[in-house]
């Protein structure tokens, strides 16, 4: 169980032109007085759920233990999807249950897992439209002091009940799993959500292919292969990436958005 | 009297690519190293004094009381406008008096206001160009302390004194009173600086009229009525607006910004 | 000797949009989790050392002593240009010895320089593309802390070693010193690295020469001359520069960002 260290985090859709992110600082501030708020950006596109999750998987392991992270891209506000509390990798993520977490949590596993039910935490008029500052700046207010447990803050759910973007890594053999290209940097790195946990073997004896590449073994860094040469290895947003040294994977070998990354032992059956 | 709690939130239209909002920060460090400073924007219009006016009414209310609102959008610096600090609503608010409080005094009234004129809370050498950081910044800090009070900054002068802007409502009969819209928003909402405390009648005994519409009563939320509905309510700003639930009140009934906006009862002449 | 005051200011490249400003915040509260952020602007052009420059030259002193700057334009990352920490002013700087420092070094000379090469004081993992969040931010954690002294962080090295970009005053005959015209702002003022301490004689007794205009005196302020009348004085970047009140000292005189200005007295020889 992590302890809350004061420090919240913030990450929005919302812009800085309008007072919307201040009208969170102030739900914050008015639980807990003491914590200190650090913006990591509002300039998320709007609605961008993907883009969201990349920059919360790049991010949140720069804090320090205990560290709160608010995320607030939240197309379904009002509706149904729930709000959820989400320990991993000794750090706290608050926010709607829509996605938002799928890359960190194919690096750091959640280690438990509470739905926002108890209103108790929340503003005492809660609008239909700004959940930021009505529940999600309130919940993050109250674990920031210490004084309130995760457990506390609602009802535990089960930790692997996440909602998913749909770019999960499948397994449709043994020692192979698949997962598409989910974004590609302005470097031409072709990114995905395959994690160290998923693999089966020593990076050494994995194959990874896209397209035309194929890839020997996983590297630990760009540094380690010679200038031009094609490498795959895990990415500051915790997933395996293929990357090209000093030049563009994605130009190199076409590779766009969606493609299918396939990663396998010379024991499985070839892809 | 309300007790300064030691945030400070800072409104700008001196953007965030120069470091003037910095050199306001450093000079209200310099006098309270333990105040928490939170920005609301900085991203108002150059020297647009009714969009911050806005922006004021609608976040202010977000935050605990005792928080210090500075706002400096200030095309009048190095002239004869007068520098105040207001308390309304439990909070306080340092700026220049030029109708940037138009808005939040409709709805939260002062209960005290001090005219700037002591220097001793300003920096040592105050420019003619920069009294955000020379004045405006050290006076919030000085209160912020907890330890200098309001009337310990300046002269009092008349709750009912401060430069408004030339859109306030004004009564023009018995139990009429009429005022412009003054804002319509992106969604098409309607807005005018009526406040509750300016209608004679309870909601349901009233009529809003705007060019061709004629609405009966006042709704709480825009849930209230159904989808298409035109309706009034007193919107986030604190003023009333004119809506269309799930619509645009301004392109449904042809609305724009200075239009008249009658509020009457069925007792007063009709407008 | 100056003491850290715990106040950390942040002036990068880095725009607002990614998470990188985020993780060097999130490392230096890592340090240090008292540490008050400030941020500076991030909106510097990439790798525009003399725009950073200026504002950190504009900016530092309305800080209160002892807090710590940290500028990262750094084109050199992972090559071979120093990183150091620099007090001047009663203030610290952290920063890649790259020109960043020159304007302030121009006016408030270095009392102390060391270089960073302890590795204690940095991350564990030092990246090759990110010393703003592995060495710059954590070595402003541990100095901001007041346990830490500069001298500790690093080797001394030379007072006057730092890079300096190529536009520092040279004297090329007893009593007369000149330097180009390095920054034309957005009313035509035409800036200098001349500082105070350069000049050789008292205000009065001395001559300006830019082009075809040649001014007798330094005056204190704007204000100190009619308008419409061409002036020289010390600018809020620290440097000297050239003026015309109300008016474009750039378009009256066609003066040009390069362009040679020239400073000297009666007794000196004439340009």
């Amino acid at each position: 169980m992590a302890t809350a260290n004061g420090i919240v985090t913030l990450m929005t859709d919302f812009g800085t032109v309008d007072g919307y992110v201040a009208a969170m600082k102030g739900s914050l501030l008015g639980v807990n007085r003491q914590a200190t708020i650090v913006d990591v950006t509002h300039h998320i596109p709007p609605q961008d759920i993907t883009e969201a999750a990349f920059q919360v998987a790049t991010v949140w392991s720069a804090f320090p233990p205990g560290t709160i992270h608010v995320i607030v891209v939240d197309p379904g506000v009002g509706g149904e999807r729930r709000a959820v509390v989400v320990e991993a990798g000794g750090q706290f993520f608050v926010t709607p249950d829509n996605g938002l977490l799928t890359l960190l949590t194919a690096n750091a596993f959640p280690v438990e897992v509470v739905v926002l039910d108890r209103p108790e935490f929340f503003l005492a008029d809660v609008s239909s439209t700004f959940h930021g500052r009505d529940i999600f700046a309130p919940v993050a207010g109250h674990l920031s002091t210490g004084s309130v447990q995760l457990r506390d803050l609602g009802s535990p759910i089960a930790n692997d009940s996440l909602v998913a973007l749909p770019w999960a890594p499948i397994q449709d053999a043994p020692s192979r799993i698949h997962a598409p290209v989910v974004s590609i940097d302005r470097f031409g790195n072709c990114r995905t959500l395959i994690a160290r946990r998923h693999l089966t073997a020593g990076p050494s004896a994995i194959y990874v292919r896209c397209g035309d590449v194929t890839i020997r073994g996983i590297h630990r860094t760009y540094g380690d292969v010679p200038a031009g040469k094609t490498m795959a290895l895990f990415g500051s947003h915790g997933g395996l990436e293929i990357a090209v040294r000093g030049g563009s994977a994605a130009q190199s070998w076409e590779i766009r958005r969606g493609d299918d990354v396939v990663v396998y032992t010379e024991e499985s059956s070839e892809p």
